[in-house]
């Protein structure tokens, strides 16, 4: 290799005495004085934040710990069944399950947003634009991120309570508005009941808070990782990893048990 | 498989108009009505911290977030030149790596502490206790969990602040005595400075908030899941990993280049 | 830090025209020269095996690679669902589970022969250390590996054939007997029929053929990786993931679905 | 949940005397009678390949299987100093770095090659085709998959020998012929010594077999999770993870070290 770079990191530091986090001493300005949300802020936004900043920031970190039995929280739950010594291990195979599909969306959406109001300044009709947004969407049939629940209807009470949090913070602009038009757009286009999920709601709040998009997805991977935690704790008092994987190698393998390709099974 | 065991799992739950995490209604009473920290402890532990819980267990977290470049954040940073589209997958990379030699230890401590004064109300002289623990473990060759740091000497200054904090909050049990007397009866015996590490500290403080081991493996884990993000977002926008690969490509292989095993290198 | 350690790494290097690994040009002499398990042992031992070598670690490689729906095989297809764009997440998190309770009985069986009998040349009398293994163990209530089956009574028909291609070459001496022995003592003493597993087979094979006990953990992880590429590639045509999901969750929820702590569910 | 799809899996199933792979008795059909490569191609493709097909797939899987210290090998070797005990994280955490950057290419190249000849036997002007995907990535500023190499220049010993091996066992049809005229056609568009890669000649060869392109992904994740074992053994032999962490971490923060935001660095 021709000259080399520099390898550079500003994030912490250590000397003897004293450990320095994103520019704070930690054991004397960190520890103690703020609290787990305030810090994850500080280390993926690189400054302290402000009063209606760490309300809103807790609020959507505390949304997403949580939502049950999931296929992350399954995964999880199996692979700590076959490897209780490592904790590690299980909470990493259920974060490996936020991916495109569901945590992605978030991410999705804040691109969305952010794409069609790049300047949150500018004066543009959000009516028109969010009209454009769902007919151009269902037109090439690409869904739309952050409306539709399964099962809540008409309306997500987590995009409802994050939405009245940031009406009191003061982050209820354009992008909460366009977020709110866009999915008033997608019913009528689409002649059904589409509710705006608590993913629409983050991907608004987040585009307010002026946060980059691939921290949204950072945000779900943190949150997530308190949930697999309490799953393993359960797991480890209330088994059901192994009672699943009967059932289903079960009923699974019942159409194929016991035939092979040719007569007698052997050559 | 014979008559089925019911699966169960009370931690959370979903209705068309509500979702249940904890007995608690999310969007009502959790989302905007407690930080992060407090719903961390929540998932882990079954019910809402007293205030002075709070405190304490959000300075548990806060401690373990970010300790810089570690084998972990590189494990990550690797990952992400990889699969830069896979955030999930470079964070859980890095968790991998949170076993018995780093992350390990709080657990270790957690549990020599707890094997030691089963009963916290019991009347035992803690100095004999710590004086037996040592030896014993010196006899065996034993590491002793807790204690001893390459940098932080003679003492290091998160544990001092871990401390001060449980002094204040009334977690300044016979836990945190013991695992004091245990780090200087060692110093003692084996003759050098061993100072109390961050380890040590809160592992004695998990004891004294009547925290289960496991847990304490988690609370690194859910830490470190913040840092490990913070570290994306730096490699995202100024890359070491690629520069350390070619260095390290280069120097590993320069006694073997270019070397086999035969003549001409052919058959 | 002080003085720096050279780095180095023996396993492969590359320049312009060559790439070496483990001594041999790998276009000239390994690509299209050797078979994939032939490459694995190469890779894991640093020569390449002789005929009898080659037929027997095929065997052990190809009678791990599948066995239907376990818990490894629902953790992959349950990340695969959530992140399909990752399909290497979706194989690590089901790696992720080979721990301790599946594929680390074949390290344990592996180590309690090894410790048994450390020098395969020396005169022992192997039937007396088989009881002498199995009582020990009896008394301190720690299960004996590589031996009990749930499904394969009375015997495993994998562990019968990998027995069986040992004897064809010449891989059949004294671990293979202890293992056997250690089986059948077991049975006298528990009194129930104990069949010799594939991994208490493989274990006493991977002692005659003088592969480390670390390797046999390795070889497992390896076998497994096949088989879950093979579960995802189902897993795309026909998905059984969010079927199992839903029905999981339904039930474990049944039980606290809409109670909350308070009356009324709201402060 | 409304009605219920039945679970179904025709990979693997048991009985107490048999087990069934892919159509195939174990024990009887399987062990011992076919290698790890041929176990692989069944387990991918549903069948047991012609002699021709195992001498071509083989190949494939051991081309890629090791590439000296790589980005995943640091991963997996960081991990494993932190995790001993978990060799199947140290395998996952390598694994998580075969990504869009390196192992992707592999399944972009085979999908280049499979949208502009969805018929191989159609008569086609290939050499037109090839103009065309050059002329339009290069205009869209797009990267064409399965050329360039950094190192291996005019040409990848790799490529060239898997080319080789594809003509003796009759792969060497129109998609072999049209990754070549790519290749070519590019080094005239941008002007520059352009190598096929082992990438472009695996994704090519893999059209010819007819496996779907998502395989070619499988197909890297199974090759290196050999590899990574070899640097766990090596590693655990000859560690070099923490001498790279020490120095990285001590270049790294160097600029910030003992730097505050604020004069005295406390409050």
């Amino acid at each position: 290799m021709p000259k080399e770079k520099q390898l550079r990191s500003d994030i912490a530091w250590s000397t003897p005495e004293q450990i320095g986090v994103m520019g704070y001493d930690l054991a004397d300005e960190l520890i103690g004085k703020i609290d787990f949300g305030d810090m994850t802020f500080l280390i993926l936004t690189g400054r302290l934040p402000e009063p209606r900043e760490s309300h809103m920031f807790n609020a959507l970190l505390v949304v997403s710990v949580e939502h049950g039995i999931t296929p992350s929280a399954i995964a999880t739950r199996m692979t700590f069944a076959g490897a209780p010594e490592s904790l590690q291990g299980a909470v990493a195979a259920g974060l490996l399950g936020l991916g495109t599909v569901f945590n992605g969306t978030t991410e999705g959406a804040a691109k969305m947003l952010m794409a069609a109001l790049p300047d949150p300044k500018a004066e543009v009709p959000l009516d028109e634009l969010a009209g454009r947004i769902v007919s151009e969407r269902k037109s090439k049939k690409r869904s739309i991120p952050g409306i539709g629940h399964p099962i809540h209807k008409p309306i997500d009470p987590r995009a409802a309570r994050l939405f009245a949090i940031a009406e009191t913070n003061g982050f209820s602009g354009k992008y909460v508005q366009l977020m709110k038009l866009i999915q008033q757009e997608a019913e009528k286009a689409f002649d059904k009941v589409l509710p705006m999920n608590s993913t629409g709601a983050k991907a608004a709040i987040c585009c307010e808070m002026g946060l980059p998009a691939n921290i949204t997805r950072g945000l779900g991977v943190i949150s997530r990782a308190v949930g697999l935690v309490g799953h393993i704790l359960e797991e480890s008092r209330d088994p059901m990893a192994l009672e699943i994987w009967h059932r289903v190698d079960d009923e699974a393998s019942q159409h194929s048990r016991g035939q092979l390709r040719k007569k007698g099974g052997t050559k």
